[in-house]
């Protein structure tokens, strides 16, 4: 049988906008999408599950209502669930998300930046 | 309240031995686990649950009882539940797991390389 790396930067070569997040694998119920983002997203919360943010390459923060955490390239952090957020990144951030399969990526905000859930790239 | 990023190359420095997995975060149920490996592994199944390998640094195979991968930085491989598999690398990789909490590193096989589950760095 063939078996095949999956390779982020070939990946992430296969498309070019922001904030949509693409399904490169399935462990049991749950996600690795890759994302591109830039620019501000909106406050959101996922109520019924933990979110796991992993830079790739560039830099982005995550605001919290009293808070804040920048991650870097080998960084991670997992935002709780029912804890409003927002991702943002100065210039173009390359993110592994991990979670469960389903979550939307705003949330319960909705709004014009919610994207089409479990496209795989 | 104060966030703080989670870096795995703080988090390697902060211990030396092979094939005994240190946990980083949990999303849910599910665990962050860094390895470091160096020579072979056991060959081992997991019965119940997929198991993610992620690189971050140097190079390691999975070997499969039909086939085999090899990963290297920014690349992962998802291994199904069920298949038995033997992971080795010839120098010292530094891989990121993530499964669920208190998946037994040896699955059902046992022995020596057996680790204690559940350790945080």
């Amino acid at each position: 049988m063939k078996y095949e790396a999956i390779n982020f930067q070939d990946k992430f070569g296969r498309f070019s906008d922001h904030w949509a997040p693409r399904v490169i694998a399935q462990l049991n119920d749950y996600q690795f999408k890759l994302v591109k983002i830039r620019g501000d997203f909106v406050w959101h919360e996922h109520a019924d599950t933990d979110e796991a943010f992993l830079v790739l390459a560039g830099e982005m923060r995550i605001e919290f209502r009293d808070g804040q955490v920048d991650l870097g390239p080998g960084e991670m952090f997992v935002v709780p669930r029912g804890v409003e957020h927002k991702p943002s990144a100065r210039e173009e951030c390359q993110v592994l998300l991990i979670e469960p399969r389903g979550v939307v990526n705003t949330g319960e905000a909705g709004g014009a930046l919610t994207a089409l859930n479990d496209v795989w790239v």
